[in-house]
């Protein structure tokens, strides 16, 4: 009998293009800067999955996403040719994480989910960034779970069973949500039941993968209401 | 700025011994017992301190307070001479304290409390107790921090600092709000800022400390909503 819900957070639950979007072409606007924020969203993005990979490999040791996210700025920044931006203001630009906004299905889905079930982020982002974000959005989770507890990253098996073992769940007990097969398939491995969220607009026209589930998952739905119809919520 | 409250949870939050009273009093009708209910909380919350001292002193590994709490239910139980229970039912009323039920005035503060502040339980309950009590008194936590992520218990400085470091904020930015002096001091030695809850029926005729502040903490209040009041909610 499933007990907890584990969450991929960035695409699942959150439209992490279109809020860095916005936020950076507001700041074209105010500084008058000839910049794309969608492209900006995408090369700030595609630098997310080689910064955790030198900390999964164990070449590096733990940082918090926060860490890469600012990392990460600073070289996309370069790349788009602005500078003159001091400290305080790149530190605002990198808590545009922390202000993504949901989905439209998200809340009123995770909402329902939340009578029956324990609802935890098993994200790779940070614990701050996920408080801020829930509190930004309203989304109602009663757990942060994810990479700062584990000190590594997804798909990393003890991120997950890390947070199993926080629950005193078996994995079998647990499910993770997911629009990425990646993150369902390393899931699946541990045991945890799985479900299937397809999000076919995350990366916009650079979307290449993920547009359904590539395998049996227990749920597969096209929202987060999609999930709590399934498991009869 | 205080940016993050941290919450002690039994006896602040929570009137443990009431509500454990009202299972072992329903316990004794069921099972046709002489026994007194409160009598019975009060001798099994007299373990408490003396269990994690063990674990605090190094003596014990760490071990979750579920544990703790269902190794003392077993002497309890053998001290008011109860047998003849399965483990199954020594199990279910182990989770008593899953089952605590608020003062009356922590929803209505804690709601108001958090539309301004980070709401993180600082207590020495586990994870998924924390998150069972939550689920059954509509608690509104942000995260649910304390013993179990710091692998020791409060008073330990671990306990406080692991909470402080996960949310990437100073101790001076943290708050702790607890019906304990011991607690404060603990926390007020590292730099956090502290409020105290008066509770003076917390132990009922047993109560012998903690009817008011013995210290110039930052706030001074005889309930939660009072808490609310003094921090501007």
């Amino acid at each position: 009998m499933i007990k907890a819900l584990f969450f991929d957070v960035f695409g699942t639950v959150v439209d992490w293009r279109n809020s860095i979007a916005v936020e950076f072409d507001r700041l074209a606007k105010e500084k008058g800067l000839d910049l794309d924020g969608q492209a900006f969203a995408l090369a700030w993005r595609r630098r997310y999955v080689p910064a955790m990979k030198v900390v999964r490999s164990g070449e590096r040791g733990f940082v918090a996403l926060d860490t890469l996210h600012r990392e990460n700025l600073i070289e996309v920044l370069e790349e788009f040719g602005i500078d003159g931006l001091s400290e305080t203001e790149i530190d605002e630009l990198n808590r545009a994480w922390h202000r993504l906004a949901p989905w439209p299905d998200s809340v009123p889905g995770l909402t329902r989910l939340k009578k029956k079930f324990i609802l935890a982020t098993m994200s790779n982002g940070n614990v701050a960034l996920m408080i801020n974000m829930a509190k930004h959005g309203g989304l109602p989770w009663d757990m942060i779970l994810g990479a700062e507890l584990a000190g590594t990253y997804k798909p990393e098996p003890e991120t997950y069973l890390t947070g199993c073992r926080l629950l005193h769940l078996a994995p079998e007990d647990c499910m993770m949500v997911a629009a990425h097969n990646g993150d369902l398939v390393a899931a699946r491995d541990l045991g945890l039941k799985t479900a299937f969220i397809a999000r076919p607009t995350e990366y916009g026209p650079e979307q290449k993968v993920d547009f359904e589930a590539e395998h049996d998952y227990d749920v597969i739905a096209d929202s987060m209401e999609g999930v709590a119809d399934q498991l009869g919520c």
